[in-house]
């Protein structure tokens, strides 16, 4: 199978979680966006009473599109159950997100959702994090300096740019990828930009996923984490 | 003295920090307004050349006003000196800010200067913080959730409104105080907030003032710090 077909086989098995009556987090990016439309075809069919929570706007359109209720997180009070991919998740289950620039919102849902389920094509499992550039989303003022500070303390930073202009996260910040080889220890990196100042919300998921879908030429490996 | 005249009398006094040819970071709030009627005053009489770099877009306009050039955080390659106000000073010289909902830009200003200079009238310096409220500005989007989490770890969160509505911070986001009457360990409380998605900045300035002036009824007392 090739990337796309895994990512398809991820986002339909993980849909086979999804019950009657829940509160759902809708991740963002190719792979949650095929989960999307597998639960659009799964509402359809078993005639289920479903809300969704968008992590983007993007999320959002696509699931209207597809006649999936949405609400925002401020709306509902609990999340049953969220799906979301993941750029890469290590040997400890540790997650990176924040490829698509929406891991603020991501991780906002993912915090208050009761589980956590993460589906990705088997690319995404690494040993130890260190090729995935670590996504972190910025106050635009006074970014340059951040940038410097980020320079300095050796984490290879750049700013994620569309055709020359600054890309603009859902809460209108920029984003910044850290290209950091080495990452030892997620947990101390993650504290670490947790106290700068500037920085909005890093990309480091940590001790979030409960279950991880992953999708291998075998068809989907199911791990149960926490 | 009442608290004004004490107030203008440390802005005043703040002022003969002030050097030819410095980049200069303007606080905002009522006291750090003495200090720049002071300093626009200085620089027309000691025809100085100084460029400010203003905390807040309130502080850009008062500044502009009397003839003082702005410039951004990332139209400069540093800061000399910040000259700012406080809500409160406790007895290890660590501060709380954002009662203007400026904190934000002021800590970005702040982190980036050589030195700073907090002023304060005589009300603000106490020996242990818990009767000003911590604020923290917050992204809109979840933060009915991160209301609910800070409520369920005793913070004793409050939205910060003007006539109904959410105030709104210079980065487009909302604030909230803490009304925590006890704040044994102030570093514990910072880490614990940097450490919760949603929050983009806390009010604790920690390990940040170089020098200190309180207006007295004998006088502005300069306390150096560090």
């Amino acid at each position: 199978m090739n990337q796309d077909e895994l990512k398809q086989l991820v986002g339909t098995a993980a849909v086979d979680f999804v019950k009657d009556g829940m509160v759902l987090g809708l991740g963002t990016g190719s792979t949650a966006k095929y989960m999307v439309d597998a639960l659009g075809k799964k509402i359809k069919e078993e005639h289920l009473n479903i809300v969704g929570v968008p992590t983007s706007e993007r999320t959002k359109k696509h699931a209207n599109s597809l006649g999936i209720t949405t609400k925002s997180m401020d709306d509902v009070d609990h999340i049953d159950l969220t799906i979301d991919g993941a750029d890469q998740i290590d040997k400890n289950f540790q997650g990176i997100k924040g490829g698509g620039a929406s891991h603020l919102r991501e991780k906002i849902v993912a915090i208050n959702s009761t589980k956590n389920i993460w589906i990705v094509d088997k690319s995404k499992m690494v040993d130890k994090f260190g090729s995935f550039p670590i996504p972190i989303e910025v106050i635009p003022y006074g970014s340059r300096q951040l940038f410097k500070r980020l320079k300095e303390k050796g984490y290879h930073p750049k700013f994620r740019m569309d055709e020359k202009k600054h890309v603009i996260t859902d809460s209108s910040n920029w984003v910044i990828d850290l290209d950091i080889h080495e990452i030892d220890n997620p947990r101390q990196l993650a504290t670490d930009l947790e106290h700068m100042t500037g920085i909005v919300e890093h990309g480091l998921f940590l001790d979030i996923v409960n279950t991880v879908i992953v999708g291998r030429d075998s068809g989907p490996q199911i791990i149960q984490v926490r």
